[in-house]
């Protein structure tokens, strides 16, 4: 027997994270990145510049490597199957991301396995939209790209039909949803080995800003036990159920009455997990190399009892490396994660993560120091 | 003020671990590398291959980059200086570096400053030896060169001046030291910026097998706390007297009669620290990064009671990555750190480290895993 090899298709901050548990493991990477400068071409040698929809240049890439993972959902999934009839085995496959790659195609699956989720419909038309939001309580409605949407990108809440103009002109399929009267988000983060053992991790609370992740709680603070069970179970049946490898995200509204909901799926390491670098014994990154390479999964039991982390989002600090050493001054356990990018407004460019005992202190610590390499 | 750039002198196992950290606070490294295939040469994108003895060689990789530190201690020291004088930084710089690369003018400092410290004297012939024996308890004496030896080599315990035969026929410069009745060996580290900041960390047991780290127990079990507060304030002061900048190990002897005496010093991340990559708040090589970056140090406290670092010495497994598999199935929270070195006999490969709150089992596990990569 030999060990597997592995390229990454994608050269993002999530490429970037997988390369410091693939210098542990001595995993040698390939990488496929979007520019000789993107943030994992940064970090791994051997890398090739290209496009990721085109088949040539992910063939070029992928050569000998016998697994192929990603640091994104956009790989066409044709070209995802012709890696696989060519010998290759994509981690997660395409018959499994394809759920992560459309929403419609998502909606039907949750339903097929019973999955709890908001009210849902296909659209074509504006009397499609408006006989959706009749059926339910009326608008205001959600309104979907099927796909691309990432980070509140090709989504719509709308009061009217009127509303959805943009929606409609966008060319592109969409999906009505219930707007969902939630408490708050959570995620379900799963390791999935192709032999089928599965690693859940603690559920999180995951706070948005204008669609975009802003900072995580793990665990999620005061959850039912109950409904921290019914999550966990939920996305471990959710990756077997769709065959997924590598790590899952089940992104999960808490509705105010009680109930979890299904609200979209990520199949690769997630930012709601970042936490898990600093704060669990084996990281989101170690357990995605570990399951797509087929090795026996870690624990992903949390090191302290509180861990948050804070996006650091473009904002007036330009000169992220001066910043730092703020940052570091203010909190100097703070664990700071830059990812080697131009900053530009709102761009997702590090995160930091603070452990400890105390809840509050951690909140505050990760929020000062995030902030430091945020608006200074 | 603008943060400052790092170049890495050497391509060994420890520069490719400062690239994990180093791609956590976003600092780009640049490497001189033995050759193209070394350790830290396949993880690190912009590494030059040539000689550290040359300083054309280490000109061209220091370039414009503002601080250099250092994979090992073997750098000419008047290279060093030359680079001092055309503005670089070298950290640690050759004025403390010299009392890692020489064991004679180390003792005569240790003198200096009252560090305890076993006998000694410089000897050039064999009545020098014959006479630092008899100045003492007689023979056993233990030889070594002052420069060059390292992991055993270069040392010699001698029964007579006739067992030094080959220490004098080394041409080098020798030394001459009391065999000390020691119980274990201490290894107390501190990280040390130019400011003059100072984090120490845990006092270590470190277990060695023919001169070789083979195992290291953090904390080091039942150390008399006056004898830790010790072994930690003479790490702090060796770093502060002697101007050390980043990571400083110093070795320790505990004698049987319950003393510390200074053994070696190392002045970079040192074996007796690799615990703390998955055992402490800051790691050693992240801690090495911060200060030699003049960056705010981070804390150094534990996140187990216990850590085990096993090393994996090149045994008769030759396929590392298959047999990794087999470690992580036996012990799937161990962290297991490969190197990227083809194997041979007794070379340092990789290592594994265990965490946990029994330290039967946390030493138990450490052990079976290491062994799975060693020898099956």
């Amino acid at each position: 027997m030999t060990a597997p090899s592995l390229a990454v298709i994608g050269g993002g901050q999530l490429a970037r994270m997988m390369q410091q548990p693939a210098i542990a493991l001595g995993v040698d990477l390939r990488l496929l990145a979007e520019g000789p400068d993107v943030s994992a071409a940064q970090v791994v040698v051997d890398h090739v510049v290209g496009d990721y929809t085109d088949l040539h240049d992910l063939r070029a890439v992928v050569g000998d490597r016998d697994v192929v993972t990603f640091d994104h959902e956009h790989v066409p999934t044709q070209h995802l199957e012709a890696l696989q009839a060519e010998g290759h085995a994509p981690r997660p496959g395409p018959h499994a991301l394809v759920f992560a790659q459309d929403k419609a195609l998502m909606r039907d699956r949750m339903a097929e396995i019973g999955a709890p989720s908001p009210r849902s419909a296909r659209i074509a038309s504006v009397s499609d939209l408006d006989a959706f939001a009749a059926a339910g309580g009326g608008y205001p409605v959600v309104v979907k790209t099927t796909r691309g949407g990432y980070d509140g990108k090709g989504v719509w809440v709308v009061d009217s039909a009127a509303d959805a103009r943009e929606a409609f002109t966008s060319d592109r399929e969409l999906l009505a949803e219930e707007l969902v009267d939630f408490r708050r988000e959570l995620s379900a983060q799963v390791a999935r080995r192709p032999s089928g053992e599965v690693v859940a991790y603690p559920v999180v609370e995951s706070r948005q800003r204008g669609g975009v992740c802003a900072e995580v709680v793990a665990p999620a603070p005061d959850l039912d036990p109950a409904l921290e069970q019914q999550a966990r179970d939920l996305a471990v049946r959710v990756a077997t159920e769709l065959d997924v490898t590598g790590m899952l995200a089940v992104e999960l509204f808490e509705t105010v009455d009680g109930r979890i909901l299904v609200n979209e799926l990520a199949m690769r390491p997630h930012n709601t997990g970042h936490w898990s670098i600093d704060g669990a014994v084996t990281s989101q990154f170690e357990n995605h190399l570990r399951a797509v390479l087929d090795l026996p999964l870690g624990p992903s039991t949390p090191t302290a009892p509180w861990a948050v982390m804070v996006n650091v989002l473009g904002g007036s600090v330009t000169d992220l490396a001066s910043a730092r050493a703020e940052a570091l001054a203010a909190v100097p356990h703070a664990k700071v994660h830059l990812y080697g990018k131009a900053v530009k407004p709102g761009r997702k460019v590090g995160h930091v993560t603070v452990t400890g005992d105390d809840p509050i202190q951690v909140l505050a610590d990760a929020r000062r120091a995030a902030a430091l390499l945020t608006d200074g």
